[in-house]
């Protein structure tokens, strides 16, 4: 692929559930924001959604954004403000949808990752494939014990739990961020996957 | 692959260097030790080495495990201490080393990663295909800016670095192990890659 990927990312603090299921609002953290920034910037991710409908926390990201971009940190460590650039600040995933489709296009596809097996999956490398030949996706990601079933909701289809040697599949999101962006972005040795 | 790899991944605090290229300790951060226990935990390696020679972070390190493996962590959220169970703390890699070389023979391979291409490279491919027929392998990561010239001394072998649209590469060690691992032992929609 020569061309940027059409891709944005979102991370969804609510609605999320909790370990016992019940739908729920995660509070941000600011590794978040930073691991999941500078991967999408690694594998030329447009937009880094940060979806939280709550206004306090929105507030917060924002200064830690704004820490990085104009603050201290843009002279302590420009890299950092050139990943933490890619983000946007919004309350609920319907607007990062409607972003995207303005700038791309209908043919949006909204794609959402999950740790449990669900019916409607794509395959990483036919999902990679759609990319390389330019259709746009917004790839959906769930903070807390993963996306509230309201979110499938808006979602076309989802990617498979990223599966390792046994049962256990409790990755963090910002692992689990990283490794979907390299299975569908990356390169290998220097040639594409 | 049926059998569980021998595989361990250490975390280099000491020697590593600055952005300034100089050879410098950093700190343990809360999160390596999580989010890459979890990676390991799920693609199956078998110890997690956390390096540091000194004391009081080593105390702290092991502070922070016990919490999740004996604490109010372990009733809270069992999950993380099964992953976190895999951290073993040393003062140097030469102990990591020694282990391994104890527990699985001679062969044991000693790979590092880097952000930067070095001569000594072995291909992804290439590496998951040895562990895949049994190669006991040590992966070291660096914190920090990365390791130290003298660490690349005790390896054998170095995986390129990451790479995605551009030539950004400045992935968090957290997203980078998780990245690496995947590669070398997972599976992608439920087949091995």
């Amino acid at each position: 692929m020569t061309e940027k990927p059409c891709v944005d990312v979102a991370l969804v603090h609510a609605p999320v559930v909790n370990r016992n299921g019940e739908v729920i609002g995660s509070a941000v953290t600011n590794l978040d924001l930073h691991d999941i920034a500078r991967a999408c910037k690694t594998f030329g991710v447009d937009t880094y959604w940060l979806v939280t409908p709550f206004e306090r926390q929105q507030i917060l990201s924002r200064q830690i954004v704004d820490h990085w971009l104009t603050g201290h940190g843009r002279i302590a460590n420009p890299d950092r403000g050139e990943a933490l650039s890619l983000i946007r600040i919004c309350a609920g995933l319907d607007e990062a949808i409607a972003n995207g489709r303005k700038k791309w296009g209908g043919s949006l596809r909204v794609v959402a990752t999950c740790a449990r097996p669900r019916p409607d999956t794509i395959a990483y490398a036919r999902l990679r494939q759609q990319i390389h030949t330019g259709r746009p996706v917004l790839l959906v990601f769930g903070t807390a014990w993963g996306l509230a079933p309201e979110v499938f909701e808006k979602v076309q289809v989802t990617l498979p739990p990223i599966c390792g040697a046994g049962r256990y599949n409790h990755l963090s999101v910002r692992s689990a961020a990283a490794i979907v962006l390299d299975r569908l972005l990356g390169c290998k040795d220097g040639k594409p996957v």
